[in-house]
């Protein structure tokens, strides 16, 4: 092809995640350490509960339909479903166009007390591609060249480009950290008021994406920051995209509080979740967007032309999930399996004397660090990026692999985050298949005689 | 909300479709006209074969990674299978940077007569939500605003959001339909060379997306037609989307033939398919792109942000596919049934006496129903546009739903394809479950009183 050929040439909107080295996935991937216990990506090493393994099943061999292209905003298996037996958490206000925050501007949203109204399967549920799918068709939805999107920092990595593909510019707001690691949790963890308000005062400001339960630190937003938070969206008149896809992991029950049910916010809120977190099936590649019909549509909208439609089967399976999972007692007895897996490996971690945050949600610790001492000509390989070293060390001392923190975060919080690294507890526990944790858990103690005193 | 809240307000990107009115899917949906056949929209009213079901469902039972993420890339299984087994179809030039046109530039390129290389499956084969998030994905990756981007009409309606979303513009070039289509072929549909050049001509053509076998219109593309294409793409240097997902469905032993096989082309050509269409199955959600790496990493940049992998299971189940089929002579009975199918619904609208394009590949059927006399008080409700006027006569009156072929065009070119319809034989024929081609070409000759002589 001759030299002057514009084949090949990306477009600007790809332009820096194309040009970008190896991403953190790619570097801390099992195929890299395969003598290593996995706790770095976030996915079960067990399968979906059997009752819904086996709809699908069944589902593949009787009939025909789950085979073939859904409708477009998703199968209405489904989508009832959803409206069935999730619409009491969202508290859909009856007439959503008197859904005005009590006593005023002045006043903070309150969460509204009403269970509310039913969610309309057709205008009012969208089943997507993944949660990944659903915040994507949000952004291309709702975000021009040049607008604004807060974060808040350490976030799930796909937000970068979900933004700045639009050509949108992304604001990450980071979350300051407990003074004192030892013994704290999620809840320690603090949103940075002033910095979200200085954000959002920019006339370019145009969303926010807002995590909760939140991945990486496991802190599940409490009522007080939630109702903070709703009222700067209102005042600012942002669109507010709710990922959510751990809303049924949080641990010593404490509550996870949807915004989109605070007064003032259904209007303003696309709330994601899905069926990979839910079900353990994060390959099935089924989510969902929740909201009233004017932020709905056009997700359907997009959705349609991005993917058409999702995996027929999956999204049939993960209605008898819905539908079956409350009544099974099945998420509570999830929630129970985590709040074990937590504690093996917290005590893995409290054997070894490394301080981490305990998580009150999702399913990864947050680790301190700092107090590995590698040795000076500790040989990494070139290609290794600075911070991303203590994970690789690690990995090459503990045959553990698990995730910098600083994957996380965008350049300018790189030096804040060093120090921290990310584990998941979604594997296996003692005694069961695997055993993972255990097994991971005994292999960190390799770690002690780096530890200072 | 306030009156002056920019909640809601969709983006320039999507605002054309956003507004637009219900699409054709709705307007012509089973679920619209229960009471009627479905030769509308184009899946299949069968399974996929015994053996790749089965290996979903032992899969799904057996194993617990098809349950979690894939690679972004896709299933290394799969992406083995689609080297390993349909490389030679893609005559991969054994140095590609030598592949240059034989003659020089005054020569038309030719098929390479060499079988070629291997498929890289790390670096040359994507897996993709869908040939259409193949496409989506090539767009996002390689059109700018502005851009114009060919593409032939009838087209699959994807093509113009595809295009529309990325800022970029349409310029759709009408295939010439035969003068007499009593007795017509696909091939009888001929390029506008010289519109085709007038528009590649513009220094802001980018690329073309080349469809072929061609749907809806049946016609697959021969040597001499491809070869001038390719002519045309190097002199321009544009870049080649070739939509070939009916790779597998030609009739009469007419060859389907891969524009990425010219000399010049692999450079310049994303080919694309999927497990959809090959093994009824469009509702898995599994399409693959295959080309040279400097084309297939931004998709992969790309794709791993929209949808970070596709459903496992049905990816693993196409792997079994790709890899058993030609040996088990499936696609060589699949054609036969299909050329059956088509047969069943000729010879009822031969009876009727309604003239139509014999394809040469793909599942539709186009008919010319400019015959059809509907009774000027037919009282149509008002939101029938007035070009889905015969669709809609037709399926009241015959209770057969089919997609008119304006569904398939940009404005301009609506008059040119007005009278022309679009039924799908994708569906059983007598005999067979549901027998729904049978009881079709039966009911449609309730129309018979409707032709002029």
């Amino acid at each position: 092809m001759a030299k002057s050929s514009k084949i090949g040439i990306v477009t600007d909107r790809i332009h820096d995640e194309y040009t970008r080295g190896p991403d953190v996935w790619s570097t801390f991937n099992p195929a890299v350490f395969p003598d290593c216990v996995n706790l770095g990506q976030g996915f079960m090493n067990w399968a979906p509960p059997a009752f819904i393994r086996e709809s699908l099943q069944e589902l593949s061999d009787k009939r025909v339909d789950v085979h073939h292209y859904s409708h477009p905003k998703g199968r209405p298996r489904l989508r009832k479903a959803i409206a069935d037996h999730l619409s009491e958490q969202y508290r859909k206000p009856r007439d959503p166009s008197q859904d005005l925050v009590a006593g005023g501007s002045s006043s903070l949203p309150k969460q509204r007390k009403d269970v509310g109204a039913q969610l309309d399967p057709e205008t009012e549920v969208q089943i997507t591609s993944g949660a990944n799918g659903a915040i994507y068709c949000a952004t291309t939805a709702f975000l021009e060249p040049g607008d604004e999107v807060i974060f808040i920092s350490p976030h799930f990595d796909q937000y970068q480009c979900e933004v700045t593909f639009m050509g949108a510019k992304p604001v990450p707001i980071a979350l300051l950290p407990p003074k004192e690691v030892r013994g704290s949790k999620g809840s320690d963890w603090k949103l940075d008021w002033e910095k979200i308000e200085e954000a959002m005062k920019s006339p370019k400001c145009k969303a926010i994406i807002f995590n909760t339960p939140h991945n990486p630190v496991g802190k599940v937003y409490d009522d007080e920051e939630i109702s903070r938070l709703a009222s700067l969206c209102i005042k600012y008149d942002l669109l507010c995209i709710a990922d959510e896809v751990y809303d049924i992991l949080t641990f010593d029950s404490k509550p996870h509080l949807r915004i989109a049910s605070y007064e003032g916010m259904w209007n303003r809120t696309i709330t994601i979740s899905s069926a990979g977190k839910a079900f353990a099936a994060t390959g099935w590649r089924i989510g969902w967007a929740v909201g009233p019909p004017h932020l709905i549509k056009p997700v359907l909208v997009v959705s349609t032309r991005i993917s058409f439609s999702t995996n027929s089967i999956a999204a049939e399976a993960a209605a008898v999930g819905v539908e079956e999972a409350a009544q099974r007692g099945f998420y509570q007895s999830q929630i129970q399996e985590y709040e074990a897996r937590r504690g093996q490996l917290c005590s893995a971690l409290d054997t070894l004397g490394l301080p981490y945050t305990l998580p009150e949600g999702a399913y990864f610790i947050m680790v301190d660090a700092s107090a590995i001492q590698i040795p000076e000509d500790y040989p990494f390989p070139e290609d290794v990026q600075k911070h991303y070293r203590t994970a690789y060390f690690v990995a090459k001392e503990a045959k553990v692999v698990c995730i910098p923190a600083t994957a996380f975060v965008s350049e300018e919080h790189v030096p804040m985050f060093e120090k921290w690294l990310r584990l998941s507890f979604c594997k296996d526990e003692e005694g069961r298949e695997g055993g993972e944790l255990e097994k991971g858990g005994k292999q960190l103690q390799a770690l002690k005689k780096y530890i200072k005193a």
